[in-house]
């Protein structure tokens, strides 16, 4: 694949009615609720404090640092996503605040670059001591990506300053120098901000810190053990048992180096921040040893630890990743932000080969689990996202502690929220991939872009009715004729695309998952795609015990569930008819946009089933009878109250 | 129903071909072993220092106490299970160890009475102040119970003293006085032994005691909050965070007074052996207020909560409950001791009220969890007896880590080996329940016993081959003529039980799961019972979502399972054809003597699923091919090293 580029945000600008909701949703809701959540103005949400860690760093206000070792990071992805907002459209209020906030932190920054709330305030002589543990790599990341966005968005260079005297700062703290910390992060993340950083700056310095951090990883003696015995034995996480972070080595993908990794191991979010790192810098480095371990560890997480919604992380404990077609739907743990990492995982590796299953899988996350990550009202969060959901166990049976059946206002780790406003802000990087001489169209997504095309410009507008719809339509509204190729994913969900230029039906040859016309682009042309959304059975792997016997209904790009509001309670004993016929309906009440799915199925006739013995023998499987099924987009699950939810049924 | 009595294990002979294997490797074997380990003496096992621990206590040895604070009931449960087997047969080398162990004991036994080795030697201040966590009437009733059983077994009283005189102490300590505590323990126990004691010894005051530990329970203002008020707010296990067994009342069933609970929750043995106790004062007091919440209760559990092996407590934390229909059959607890003590609590059940549903729930955990937590060479000990296992998830997914693939040799907490040596040894007391003009043969044990029956005696041969064969044969041994009535249950298990008098056919007319046959019998009177013993498809109540759609094999009272070592890896894709004949075979190797059964089922034809998607849109469900299935009994499990291993199967 020819060398790709981001697409400057600028010159792409959304249209589409599905998205246009959400990004209007997180501008007038979500960040204005992030906001006074990061002040500690929610009534009954768990406190913050994040400003006013800040505050108290810059020597503002008086006080204790409060909350987890990495708020600051909540700060940074509130302004990150400020920052993709103004990109969309001007907001004046909204970049006051921003600015106001930009100079809190950087008269949070110390004058050697260092900046961090929790060790200036609290521990300024710890700083650098607890790498496994404190997150410090983590939030320095996070405020890099910040600083770029705000950057990128507005052109304004004062938080870009500062992240890059923070990562010189870094860079004079870390590296294979006699003085300098042969160390990484416990939680990577630094890595991919570094490499957007390199990105925007072209300063070699950070593509090689980049490296510095991938390639020492894993290495012996390894440095976790060199800094627990440096600072004495001392564990942050005391509460947690003796040092586990720093003994359990593949829970931060840290157990060796990763060109010997081959499994998707550990905590699910570094496993994703770290790749989204590694293959950033494979693809600038045109580096083939890491490309490689991209791809293995990409293929194991997709093809046998991934969740049918694009989640990630099957156990609770470490919020880590189990093994090999392990995929519990009820105790599962999908942390929203896992799917944000790895849409951001994804993303990086179809920039560095067009191959639409990176699309397909970027797809499947987002319109899934991320978009389930929030209520429709824009104010209430879910950590943790079960593909099934029993309200009467959970409340009993503490295998289900993680799991909520109803979303939360806030949480005393708050990563995920304003991780789902930061990705739904920035969706227009994921849409398009563009090389010199390719514009790649990776989501169906309704928007305007502009890309160099020629010696030119290549301006195409994408409009369309997805995920509902099954038209895409392509034009092109730029007057100067441009050669140029349109690459357009036909994604894995779809049996039968087809394509139109200019009224003619054309043949799609596919390749790697993408169709590829190739023309002078005039104003006005146009490709007509069509993507048929028919309901489809998917089936697990058999594998996959957990699954077996069973079918997922999914119709476009979203996967359906059935929800105890609509079904009843006892979920478990409906059964999908084989040969049903599905038609389509629109969604009532808060659902109403939304097309939901009715079938024929059946359900056991157990009126008085609370009478019966708990075993009984040689008798026939329990009578059924036939019966409706209401499905409805896993993503709007929970949204009308408690009741069991479940994907997975048994077909009969 | 009439007042029962205690068989006299003297006038009882176990003769069972299945069983006197079981007691022989309780002799010869498991007693020796466990001695060993109590003496840390077993290579490569956790340590016990249980003896030790008396040692120091007696003032014999020096040292620090270690272990659980109720280490010393393992010393008791062991002189109780050596107390049944000198029942059976005279063991002089035994009975020395026993006795020397006795007058350690004594030895350990403070000048009040007061006997727990833990405050002795490490807290003698804080005696009885922590009852919610410390276990020292949980220990003081095991010692009872073993006082009371050497006492039987051998007519020695010198442990009988001991533990009266420590009964005597803790009735000064405890009661309704204002200078006495109103408290009672936090891990029953000491109900059960009080009653046990009342009968061996007709004191009342043990009586009185016990009744009064029972209605205090979970009486306000509750004692658990008073005493951690006065000790000053500290919690025995500091390790797991802030005296959680002081708040969370249901664990130890003391959130409510026992005549308002309403359904089995929390601590699952604590819940069986506190039921046990309740039970047996209900009968002896005549008390129908309590026989109605021991009948509530025991509904509960068992028509809701009790898995198909006789197994409860279906969650880790806390070793505990769930709820209502909620029985996961690969993260189950299902400790072996809690269904040891569901065997105490049904036990006492029947002698309250001679209804068969008792007993078979009582053979139903007797022949499948209580066997499977002991390996068939006597030396290897589950603690949790899951109804599923997937070795390779269990080594990643931590939702397993309770479960323990293969037995194990010993335990930090060791409380199920010698629960399972003294219910082994105890048997004889599981067979029958008698009363004054009838004897209730509750179980199929090959025995002779001998009862009052008249102004004489009756003494009954019984022989069989259960649970293999289903024949049974009953037969009067005695001299002179008694008219006495013989009540032979009628296993739920069993579709059409059928008899023979004396060479001739007679009508079974069931009355609460028990035939009754009144006569004057005569020597040589017999009764053929037979017991058609086909292989039962069972099926749970289809509120049981675990296990919809799945059937499980039971033959006689044995639960059948499936093994990787007899069917390959991935029993999950294992199907049992629905018209599939049963044959039953002759176990191999180490199953030698056990009857095995083959079926005809199908598997899923996935030689290359490993390389398969994840996902496959609209295919049809995986291809299958016929294949014979080979189940075995549940109870032998894991005696062919590590392997996958499930109960319930799907159905084709």
């Amino acid at each position: 694949m020819k060398k790709t580029s981001e697409i400057d945000l600028h010159h792409l600008q959304l249209t589409d009615p599905f998205w246009l909701g959400y990004q209007r949703l997180v501008r007038d809701v979500v960040l204005p609720y992030q906001w006074e959540a990061l002040n500690d103005r929610v009534a009954d949400a768990e406190p913050s404090h994040a400003i006013e860690n800040f505050r108290i760093a810059a020597g503002r206000s008086q006080g204790e640092f409060y909350g987890m070792v990495f708020q600051d990071s909540d700060v940074a992805k509130w302004l990150e996503a400020v920052a993709w907002m103004l990109c969309q459209q001007p907001d004046a209020q909204l970049e006051h605040t921003a600015d106001e906030t930009i100079e809190l932190i950087a008269a949070a920054q110390q004058p050697d670059g260092y900046l961090n709330t929790y060790f200036t305030v609290k521990a300024p002589e710890q700083r650098w001591t607890n790498l496994a543990e404190c997150h410090e790599l983590y939030c320095a990341g996070h405020m890099i990506e910040a600083g770029v966005a705000y950057y990128r968005a507005t052109g304004k260079t004062r938080l870009l300053k500062v992240v890059c005297s923070l990562a010189d700062h870094i860079n004079r703290v870390f590296g294979p120098g006699p003085q300098q910390l042969h160390g990484y992060p416990g939680h990577p993340e630094i890595e991919l901000a570094l490499m957007e950083l390199y990105d925007a700056t072209a300063n070699t310095r950070y593509l090689s810190l980049a490296r510095y951090f991938v390639e020492q990883r894993g290495t012996e003696p390894h440095f976790y053990d060199l800094e627990y015995e440096r600072r004495g034995r001392t564990s942050y996480w005391q509460n947690y048992g003796t040092a586990w972070m720093v003994k359990d080595k593949a829970y931060s993908q840290a157990h060796k180096p990763i060109a010997l990794q081959e499994t998707a191991v550990g905590h699910a979010v570094r496993f994703v921040y770290l790749l989204a790192g590694v293959a950033h810098l494979a693809r600038i480095g045109g580096d083939e040893e890491k490309r490689r371990a991209c791809r293995r560890l990409w293929d194991n997480m997709t093809r046998r630890q991934m969740y049918i919604t694009g989640a990630i992380g099957a156990q609770s404990h470490g919020e880590a990743f189990t093994s090999d077609y392990d995929l519990p739907n009820d105790t599962a743990y999908t942390e929203s932000c896992a799917s944000i990492g790895l849409m951001m995982f994804a993303r990086r590796m179809l920039q560095m080969e067009a191959d639409g299953q990176y699309a397909d899988v970027m797809e499947r996350a987002l319109y899934n689990t991320v978009l389930a990550g929030m209520a429709l009202d824009g104010k209430h969060f879910f950590y943790v996202n079960p593909l099934e959901v029993h309200p009467g166990a959970i409340k009993c049976n503490h295998i289900y502690d993680h799991v909520k059946p109803e979303r939360q206002q806030w949480f005393g780790c708050a990563c995920c929220p304003p991780n789902i406003a930061r990705l739904l802000g920035s969706l227009g990087n994921y849409i398009y991939t563009q090389t010199e001489d390719t514009l790649f169209v990776n989501l169906y997504i309704g928007s305007e872009v502009t890309v160099p095309a020629g010696n030119g410009f290549l301006t195409l507008r994408q409009t369309g009715n997805y995920p509902w719809d099954d038209t895409v339509d392509l034009t092109v509204t730029s007057q100067s004729p441009a050669e140029h190729t349109l690459a357009l994913r036909l994604p894995g969900w779809c049996p039968t695309p087809e394509a139109v230029l200019n009224g003619e039906p054309v043949e799609i040859r596919p390749r790697q998952g993408y169709a590829y016309f190739t023309r002078t682009w005039e104003e006005g042309d146009s490709i007509r795609l069509t993507l048929p959304m028919p309901v489809r059975r998917v089936r697990s792997n058999p594998l996959v015990r957990q699954n077996l016997g069973k079918v997922a209904l999914q119709r476009g790009p979203l996967v359906y569930c059935l929800e105890q509001a609509d079904n009843g309670a006892n979920l478990h004993q409906l059964r999908l008819a084989a040969g049903t016929d599905f038609s389509l309906a629109p969604g009532q009440g808060v659902l109403a946009g939304k097309i939901v799915i009715q079938a024929t199925g059946d359900s056991v006739q157990d009126t008085d089933a609370g009478q019966q013995p708990l075993y009984g023998y040689d008798g026939e499987p329990p009578r059924r009878r036939s019966r409706q099924l209401l499905f409805i987009p896993y993503f709007c699950w929970a949204n009308r109250g408690e009741g069991e939810m479940r994907i997975w049924i048994e077909e009969a």
